[in-house]
């Protein structure tokens, strides 16, 4: 089923309203959705409305939350989500972080209380778009086995990155700290197709190419212990250090509705004309471009996000394409109003 | 060859004064060392001295630098080594990068014209020791392919990280974006010892397991692509952001003496007193033991930094073993006084 990015966001949105949501909510994960099809990532994109939905129509994550913004120290804003989804919080402390980068160089936003089922990278770009170097880190349920174990322990825990770059969109990666997302699993499920080896085990503790076992196991971490040590750090940034919970305690008190978790996020902004002599960020980020310009060189590399703006350009101009099945599920729930009341 | 630390540490010391290096510097650089022997990792121990040293005695890092401390912005200081090593520049700037923290809640040190040879636990544990959460990044020569190509650009980029702990030493992890660190293949290449498959490939892009190939090659990061966007990062964040060279620039800059090559590290403090209702961060401190007792409790898992703080009991006790060679060899230098004059 071909739709327009227009009709996508117009589908999403009207799917939110008729459910309940809030009109700020339902816009801002509308455009988070959106965003994830737009860029070749159809398991964050409308695949996941059902998900969102369920966790309103069980009043699992309250359906007009209005996010809290508040300031904890020069260089910190804390956003709390008042239990409702992400993309709103998130859009709620991007001004505030961006005036405490610029005044101070460095400055952090603590997201809490918050839902996330979305991709990453839509904060860090924004970021980066005003010309700020931003990382993200956000914990999720339990799901993956720290490095030498084979029962879920950590989420799968993503950290993105995003460096400004002058006339173009921004460098910028989202990365699983599982050698592959969650999202992944699930389409595999869906679509009736194994998993390669490596990314999962059983709940035994042995291999697996099914998807379903794998769900049922434990995912692994990329990369052995090194990847086991990013998805370590980011439980803590996400959970500890901003008074959130971990991806173990999120699921324990998760009601198991496919829908997303309570959790945070935490997003550093740097201003590179801070750490510049000339107080601005021109040679800094023309110097970068030489590294880029290096990596394209040579045969078989490519930069982290080419892919998804090379799928951006495609669907600005063709849409995008969703199975059949979910235009009419979420057209279902746009007309029909699955209120919860 | 066994040495109690406290003789390891003179050995260091004298070598490095008998070459003329400052006192400054030569402390600085002898606690790098010995911390690296006495936490069991020999890569980064004594066996760089004489690295060190050459990179004195024929002019490229200045023996006697006395690095400058600058502020920046609110929470930015910088520290130019002044083309010294870096355990001093780093040591010089550290009150100042944790009263930033302390005030503004994160605060980031650019640490620039540096020669970085040694570990990055040490600073990170040391922040945490003061409470603080702490991350460092520094590039090295070009030594790694980015994913899916087979020549070396990125250098093999460490990243490190670092947790307080309540009563015992903070959590910690320091690990270069390649599979291995160079020094495991220099050890390997020392001892005419094979290496594992996908550490590297040789000089026309075949895998090897052949360490003087390797080095000759191409490391390979960890993870593929995931370990790839870890190492990009870290060179824009020790390179481009604080206006050092990319380890591709350092490496054809350098004199290729085996010692260490021109460059700069980030470091990022935050106190997570200023993420707490608390104003202390007590709380969090006591969250995050929950998830490293849940950690310990899996069968097969640990802590990343606990093997090294095993050894560090071990060699408080039986002290460190050396090969002889590298005893002699250190032993004539502190005894000769091989300066550059």
């Amino acid at each position: 089923m071909r739709l327009s990015l227009d009709a996508a966001h117009a589908l999403a949105l009207q799917a939110l309203l008729a459910s309940g949501v809030s009109a700020a909510q339902a816009a801002a994960i509308a455009g988070n959705v959106t965003a994830a099809e737009r860029d070749g990532c159809p398991s964050h994109g409308l695949f996941r409305l059902p998900g969102y939905i369920r966790s309103v129509q069980n009043l699992k994550v309250t359906r007009d939350a209005v996010p809290q913004v508040t300031d904890l120290a020069p260089a910190v804003v804390q956003v709390d989500g008042n239990n409702g989804f992400a993309p709103l919080a998130l859009e709620m402390g991007h001004s505030r972080l961006v005036g405490k980068a610029r005044h101070c160089g460095i400055a952090a936003m603590a997201v809490t209380r918050i839902f996330h089922f979305g991709v990453l990278w839509v904060e860090v770009e924004q970021l980066a778009q005003e010309g700020l170097v931003a990382f993200a880190f956000t914990q999720s349920s339990s799901a993956v086995a720290p490095a030498g174990a084979t029962k879920p322990l950590f989420g799968t825990n993503p950290m993105a990155f995003a460096w400004p770059r002058v006339g173009r969109p921004p460098l910028v990666f989202d990365q699983a700290s599982s050698v592959t997302a969650r999202g992944e699993l699930l389409l595999k499920l869906r679509d009736g197709s194994s998993i390669p080896q490596g990314w999962a085990v059983d709940s035994s503790g042995a291999a697996t190419t099914d998807a379903a076992a794998a769900l049922a196991g434990a995912q692994l971490p990329f990369g052995g212990y090194k990847g086991s040590s990013i998805a370590l750090m980011v439980e803590l940034l996400a959970g500890a250090l901003i008074g959130e919970a971990f991806g173990f305690e999120a699921a324990a008190a998760d009601n198991n509705d496919g829908g997303p978790t309570l959790g945070g996020e935490l997003i550093i902004a740097i201003d590179p004309a801070h750490f510049s002599p000339h107080g601005n960020s021109e040679a800094q980020l023309a110097h970068a471009e030489l590294l880029f310009a290096r990596i394209l060189d040579l045969e078989g590399a490519r930069l982290p996000s080419d892919r998804r703006y090379a799928a951006r350009q495609r669907s600005a101009v063709d849409g995008i394409v969703i199975p059949g099945a979910l235009q009419a599920e979420l057209s279902a729930m746009a007309s029909s109003g699955a209120r919860a009341e």
